[in-house]
């Protein structure tokens, strides 16, 4: 019954300095509102719908990077992974491990990703339903790890659409695991522009509204100075400067949702 | 931006004195929470999964109860209508005309309900977008009654399964109509049982809190003393007694909301 | 395992002219073919996406029609209902009557049309598993009327959109009525457009051969002389020119299937 | 215009003389038939249900088996890779390599594949639209490798559930690519009996002759002497002396189809 945990940043790491902006920005957000921060971006974009999207920083920058983002702000760092090599020197610098939701069910990736001993945010699959995320968990755990998060973000529904069932939180709850909820990529249009996905980014507040209402232990949400010249999930994206008003009212629904 | 309204009261009518008995719980628990009351019954389930379930009291009875129950406890009534021939007489005696879901495109019915005068209480069909109830409100509109609320109840999501897309309700909130959220339909399995409908009671409480936190105007709930044994339903309604700590519940959550 | 029966015609019934004419064009047709018809319009759209669409030529007129393509013809014609008063007339003048998808659980219609002692084709709700449908022809077999056929014609999946599980074609199968497959109506996006319901009329070959070889005993094709003028369904309808060579493919379909 | 290429095998290699032994009974019937084989075979399960579930064989051993199989039997072989780093060495020893669906979007596996200059049999996600492996399918291309075959094989349809969009196989084959049908996966319920997916055999020969009769270049079944005792995907496999029986019927309606 702890207040929610942010997991916030740009979906990509686009560089050095814009990195340090972003945190420095959040970083300053969630110590005015007393909200924890775990500051969130991928080195790879690893499944864009498009080959000819831009991927990413790569892995040896970007651990420098988490590192010194880490230091400076005094914030864990959580970054996805998407093959299980890439595991162990991953937990080497950030200090929670996503697994992508089209992954969730790849066992290697799973055990290699509890091996290394950090905390799991794994995504539920928009293929599965949330009862079978305790499978999911499961694997996980055999490797001795149990420090895992499963995360709500969005079941296909027809094509090129999600849809959030929440009746996902209570029964992914009942693992006795925390639940975080996804308002960015929830809001996601799955390949809803063709070579690119689309995003629904008006729906954020209200979607986040009602997950952390139900009860979440983190909210994961995605942001940007600029969405809209974001190189990857621009559509979905909060506005950085939306960022705190947004969160302001949250805490207050999580604040009666815990009382 | 007022608190919401609550729709609530057992399925079928069962008979004049239950309906009183219900009536006279639901009013006393509004009366002691501050809560508006539409008092809900159906006079004839018209669509029942099975040839072999029962039907209702019929609706020359149920007239006359919602006439008592009118004047005794002094709140409005609603009820569904199924052809566009009941919805004069019915209008005689209750204050909302309630559209079943699978009638929401039967144009004459829309009609009908519409020339009556009295609010229309539009249940969004298992199968309709939010975004085409604007095309089932300007049906009714087009009577020149503007009394119109649109209800979310569920959406198909694969066979014997509804879900909410909590997203529906800011959708439906453009048309200018107040929205109310049905949390007892929304977790029915419809066909579930094989020749009845099951349900998931215990998912009632997250799903209306997440709806009123997104904020609606009006909350719809079915609710019986004894759920297991009544004629209909049954597995989606909420027992009576459980009803004031969640309506109390839900109020905060409301206030929050509309804050 | 007789050949298929062809129900066919245009959505809606225009005048008596036109309704003659295509009565002609698919007649002749079919019996070019060796293929039985059954004429299809309807004389009243009474679910339309829209209150500004048209709705239709009314009963009165429709009946009068209807008898003289009977006694031009020579071939029996269906026409949909949708209030259980309508019934007994149309049963008058028509040898199917037909239950629309957003009706297929009202009981009195259900029952009103049983009673006729007509054979009674019941489309498939787009909200419905396949296997309720045995409820549904409970309803009507209750009445000793046991003439039923059941329809596929899609299933909702996501917004505005159908999917047609081919799996309902050999589940419905198992109630031992006769299944027809409706290969216009699977091909609607409802509500696509708008302010009415787009389709994919360049589907319909693929899914209605589908159907034919896993094996139906009635094939639904919605047609026009010119689909993009129809007043209705336009944007599903199969050109009547086309319909010759489609047909004549799908009979090999058919008796290979069925061989 | 080319008859169906079969791609068949039990779900798993389960050891050297049991592929064996299947290969030879595919063999035998193919060759009866005049029916092109691929054999198909896992050699490692990597994304199952529960982590209490067998994986397979492995890679090493695989590769010697599928080799004898080739040299023994005069046939190409196809097995699922699930990390770049297999594409090379596996394309050592088979004919096609095929990525899953859980996988069809990791970019990386995709170009690992296409490097090969093999060819290449993608899985559609379950949560993809068809319209949508045309993004895929430019992925490998991007190698120089154009030796690509789209593959159907179900879409996310509810929870523990998928179907068969029909108008996948002519949407996909836009592309220019072969289309093949999987008709085993396509009956998969994913994580339909708690800890495995479940599987609706009884459909299979309906759902191959829907796909077959509409055009395909392949057909995907995968076939075991005794299911139920399989490893993995036994409610879904036809058992091996059903096979021919299936497959002349199929054919039948293949060669209808290219008439």
């Amino acid at each position: 019954d702890k207040p929610f945990v942010l997991i916030a940043g740009p979906c990509a790491m686009e560089s050095r300095d814009h990195a340090l902006e972003m945190a420095a920005g959040l970083s300053e957000i969630c110590s005015l509102l007393g909200l924890g921060l775990i500051y969130k971006s991928s080195f790879d974009k690893g499944n864009r719908t498009s080959i000819n999207s831009p991927r990413g920083i790569g892995i040896a920058k970007a651990l420098d990077v988490f590192a010194e983002i880490r230091a400076t702000f005094g914030c864990p760092v959580i970054t996805d992974v998407h093959a299980p090599e890439q595991c162990e020197p991953v937990s080497q610098a950030v200090d929670v491990l996503q697994i992508p939701a089209f992954l969730c069910r790849q066992t290697d990736l799973l055990l290699a990703a509890g091996n290394t001993g950090r905390a799991v945010n794994v995504k539920k699959g928009q293929f599965l339903a949330p009862w079978d995320m305790a499978n999911v968990a499961q694997k996980i755990g055999s490797t001795g790890n149990d420090n895992i998060l499963l995360c709500e973000r969005g079941t296909s529904f027809g094509y090129n659409t999600l849809v959030n069932d929440m009746r996902s939180l209570p029964i992914m709850a009942e693992t006795g695991y925390p639940v975080v909820f996804d308002a960015t990529h929830s809001v996601q249009q799955p390949g809803g522009r063709g070579d690119s996905s689309g995003g629904q980014r008006e729906f954020v507040p209200a979607l986040a509204r009602a997950a952390i209402s139900i009860g979440v232990a983190g909210l994961f949400i995605e942001t940007h100075q600029d969405p809209d010249s974001a190189p990857s999930d621009g559509p979905n994206m909060i506005p950085l400067k939306e960022m705190r008003a947004l969160l302001e009212r949250l805490m207050a629904f999580d604040r009666l949702a815990k009382a």
